[in-house]
């Protein structure tokens, strides 16, 4: 992610204002009080730059870690020494916790997916789309020519689809960039915020997601299925990508070219996928994986491992597929 | 369920106008021809007081039948001995069947969501609310100050939602009790009746269900989930738990405080989970199970037997998780 | 399916008319060039007449093509000795794409469903139907009488609603014959194409849909379940048969009387099942499958092999539920 195309970041901030509030570092800001440097936007350990402020919360990616550019980086105690010696280390317990508060700071509207309640009719700003009745419109919309959109459909804030799409009827989407040519069946629901939140007994705080979902051309996306946006990243839906009902791909997924996703097949946050992946139904794929290109996954699997190039698996856990067949006879 | 808030029951009635068209018991009508008694209402074992009517149709609900303080109870032949001695035992071949029979005298319009038809846009009825388009409710309602409610959304008969909650686009509530603070996101269905009914070839007999559905305050509700309300029971979502998008909750399952479900997850009627349950997407819990306080399920589990507190369990069906992982290698 | 009630036949053609723009067959043209007979359809190896062209792309339906009566079979050349001596044989590397060819010559408007924009209120069409607010109703929709729609339901083009059906708010259905006394409950989505295309990098080619959706007499399908219509063939629902919430039937399954289908069960396409067929939730079916009379399914099983009548199975991959059982312990 560039930059942010949809939310609005309050920033610059200096690295003290971002963490005046947080008591438990009295030495800490003590240390950067002088620090002039303006932070520009909080980004993954592979995007952040120089200018950027990151967060490292699990040892899955100690190699982005080591190489980060970022100015500055939230982390546990324990893993303070992973990170390169040119960025600003601030320990921390609760990792997520702060990012989130952080994130918050830096895109204070970004929390809830506080529906609009200010929609219009379709057919009063965009003159030249086939829709159907009730569909609505929010802001920051822009649709391409050639475009059919269905019946009670609702495309709500910062959408933009391409030309010669088609989007079926009764179809939610906020927050996303839909290239050309693609397919959006009935009862979609495209670009909600994530699952993410820090969970407190009583009262759970949710986790910022300023991150959009991004379907690239020619592909498809079946009724009913589900797909969250990013919460500081990107949920990518590959070129020529066809995904069947009732599949629910979770915030952060990025999904590579020519996929075939059968239906109900579910895939946990921030995992990604190469190109030309086959994915047979019911398939369930754990959050943080990476699963090569030509990959081929059975119906039924559950992935809780990486998955190399070329591979074909299945089983629960998925295993190797001719092992998989060996034992079950 | 003290008394049941939603359904009007038609009672009371004497033992032998509930039996009276159940030819199968003449000298059992007999016995109780002279019984002047009325009974209430018809409820579970354990929530039956002395003026109910109750039923016993699994061996699974023996501890609760023994200590029953049902007036009179509905069971087989071979559980007769286990009911209390002061309880009246109607012997039955069918106990589901009649228990249906019972339920549709006492509460004559449960069986069917005959949507409502009579409904009104809401902006007629709420005006302190915000809300969007063709967003619709019917009789009963009531709605707390600052919630807001998206578009498309259907809010039928007999609903109580609390303040600051937000309620998404193309939702569906009826018979639900919703506390304050609850985030129910887009397309989910909560409080049709549960998937009930007596199996019979060429014409299911079809379960009353006159119970509901009661999510407690700061709860959230993920996209196109289903709730199911409960047919005798209430089906609850505890205080400040978390469920993720196409998950799906059978009527009357309680789930308990601070838990997390994440996607697709599945549970079926009437298992009981503890506070602080933590489920990973596409796992699946049997009906009638009791899953205990701080348990941990991992992602693609088929749990099929009780769980106890403090447990991590993953596999199908599913085991410690350690042994999982281990025979995993 | 003896005549296709919905989809336009541009047919009759003769077999060179079919095959002139296929340049793989300059001598198979020119044998068939004196060919005067009209092929009037493109049908299943099993449903296909004298007058009619087929296909046979897998060896699992080797039986049929021994058998078929069709005049003419697009096949593998690995496949061409198992046909009958009487049927033209027409060798194909790629069996799939020229069937979709030819459906697509034979009805050239059944590739998208691009959803009809000319949707009309139900009310002003059908004075003696009880519906609900913005329904929507297409075009060639027949509906019986004492039949109730909710709301915000759209039945699209080509349907047949029986007498006394229940349909739910939010519910889309198209290419749909459905008996009386059906229930199909809020949100689901019956009659969209099947998940059917020819894999090509870059731009799969969406396989026609020229079927439609069968659903039988007191049969009832859960919220948010999906039903897609079969591509050349029926999607069949029994008679009686009950499907709970966020089930996912494929394109061409048919399912038998009186059976049981839990929720979050995916079948996927082609499959076959019998009558009385009882299935856990989460379950799921591969394609091309048939699975017996009587059969029972345990819930979360994944079914990768036909099933014999009366047997009772559990487990990914299913197997008998007694090993299932014993190799839990």
């Amino acid at each position: 992610m560039m930059n942010n195309p949809f939310f609005k970041n309050s920033g610059p901030f200096k690295l003290s204002e971002l963490l005046k509030h947080h008591k438990n570092y009295p030495n800490f800001l003590k240390e950067i009080s002088n620090d002039e440097n303006f932070i520009d936007d909080i980004k993954n350990l592979n995007e952040a730059t120089s200018k950027d402020i990151t967060f490292f919360h699990s040892v899955k990616y100690k190699n982005l870690a080591t190489k980060t550019d970022a100015y500055a980086c939230i982390t546990k105690s324990d893993f303070l020494h992973l990170l390169p010696e040119r960025c600003i280390k601030i320990p921390c317990d609760n990792v997520l916790l702060l990012t989130a508060m952080i994130t918050a700071k830096f895109y204070p509207d970004s929390i809830n997916d506080d529906n609009n309640h200010i929609l219009h009719n379709i057919s009063e700003k965009f003159t030249n789309i086939i829709s159907g009745k009730n569909t609505l419109v929010g802001s920051n919309v822009a649709i391409g020519k050639n475009t059919k959109i269905g019946h009670n459909t609702i495309i709500e804030n910062n959408v933009t689809i391409g030309s010669n799409c088609l989007i079926g009827s009764n179809v939610i989407i906020r927050n996303s960039i839909i290239e050309d040519n693609v397919h959006i069946l009935d009862g979609a629901i495209i670009g909600k915020k994530g699952f993410g939140f820090i969970p407190i007994n009583l009262k759970n705080i949710r986790y910022p997601h300023v991150g959009y979902v991004h379907i690239k051309k020619n592909s498809e996306i079946g009724c009913g299925s589900t797909i969250d946006r990013g919460s500081l990243s990107v949920t990518i839906i590959g070129e020529n990508t066809f995904i069947d009902n009732q599949v629910h791909i979770a915030h952060n997924v990025k999904i590579g070219d020519n996929c075939i996703i059968a239906g109900q097949v579910g895939i946990a946050g921030s995992s990604i996928l190469g190109n030309n992946v086959l994915i047979g139904g019911q398939a369930g794929i754990s959050g943080h994986l990476k699963i090569g290109n030509n990959v081929q996954i059975g119906g039924g699997s559950g992935v809780i491992k990486d998955i190399p190039d070329n591979s074909k698996v299945m089983g629960y856990p998925a295993k190797n597929f001719r092992n998989f067949i060996r034992e079950a006879r």
